[in-house]
């Protein structure tokens, strides 16, 4: 039990530091502009070392998307977790509230992330990098669920892709609360999206 | 008409140019390996001169997964030549169906580009770029269509979310026809996602 706690709390620390430093960057690059800003100036910003920098992420621009290679692992860890009799969409759609909670809780973040997408839209490419990895790992773990293979059906990638869609229009709708649009993304996943040409959610 | 005609023989030339240079991409960095394979190698192999490939692709990257810039302009014309009364996701099915036909045609293609992707998936960030693009244009199509704020509305985003998860889907499922992958996902969307373990699509 002890043991279980110093992870936990190493854990949590290591988080702590990570989002400072995404948060840091987002200010600073937002302030002065991406190619104005350094790692130096980040780090110092977040209280850390170049050093310590170069431990959560290993360019400035990852820093700015907080792009974090354990994340695949830790979003499919989460995913099995899930009782196994649950459905896939369920699953992944708990999976995606508990991922994006913090976000969710924080407007300001929100607001900031937006921003630097819109004025430097290269910065997307390094993002889809982690989101193209935690399709991957979800995608073995929704065909494990299912017992199908991967390469001859295409229903794992689809619910796979699905969520992620209605993840990624939440989070580019600045208008709307990230939970409500979660949950009228799935809920149009789960009942079928009206084909129709002014049709209503 | 004249003129027409001169142009469509031109754009179908241009066409067919920016398709040799895939074709020569893929397959030389598939015989040789990615870091092996210049430009001029590719531009020699499909019988055009480097400066000609630099009309058509910026970087051998965009050569290899077939990157083209004019894209999303191209498929949000697509969209908006539709009748205005069909449904939304009628449209965007149609519009894909045609985009994705030569492909759906060509299962050599098919292979090559995902053992490329399989191979160095990095290139998949490269691919990402053109796709973010295509969303980015057919969202403002939808919205239109749709008369509703994209700033405030979820539903455009996840219309076109959803429309290019499916497509994602069907094209990194190898073992599948693609347009039996794409009326799988289309269908799922229209009639809703099973929401159960080992659901049935």
């Amino acid at each position: 039990m002890t043991t279980v706690t110093a992870l936990g709390l190493r854990e949590r620390k290591k988080q702590q530091t990570r989002s400072q430093l995404h948060r840091a960057a987002l200010t600073l690059v937002l302030a002065h502009g991406l190619d104005q800003v350094t790692v130096e100036q980040i780090a110092a910003q977040a209280q850390v070392s170049a050093r310590t920098f170069f431990n959560y992420f290993p360019t400035k621009d990852a820093a700015i998307v907080g792009a974090n290679p354990e994340l695949p692992a830790q979003v499919l860890a989460l995913f099995e977790a899930r009782p196994t009799h649950e459905g896939v969409l369920t699953s992944l759609e708990t999976v995606f509230r508990e991922r994006l909670s913090r976000l969710a809780a924080d407007p300001m973040l929100r607001r900031q992330r937006s921003e630097v997408f819109r004025r430097w839209p290269a910065l997307v490419a390094t993002a889809e990098g982690t989101s193209t990895g935690i399709e991957q790992a979800l995608r073995t773990g929704v065909a494990r669920r299912m017992a199908v293979d991967l390469a001859h059906d295409v229903r794992p990638a689809i619910y796979v892709a699905c969520a992620t869609a209605v993840v990624r229009a939440a989070l580019i709708t600045p208008g709307v609360d990230l939970n409500d649009a979660l949950a009228t993304g799935f809920g149009a996943l789960r009942a079928g999206l009206p084909d129709e040409p002014g049709a209503s959610g």
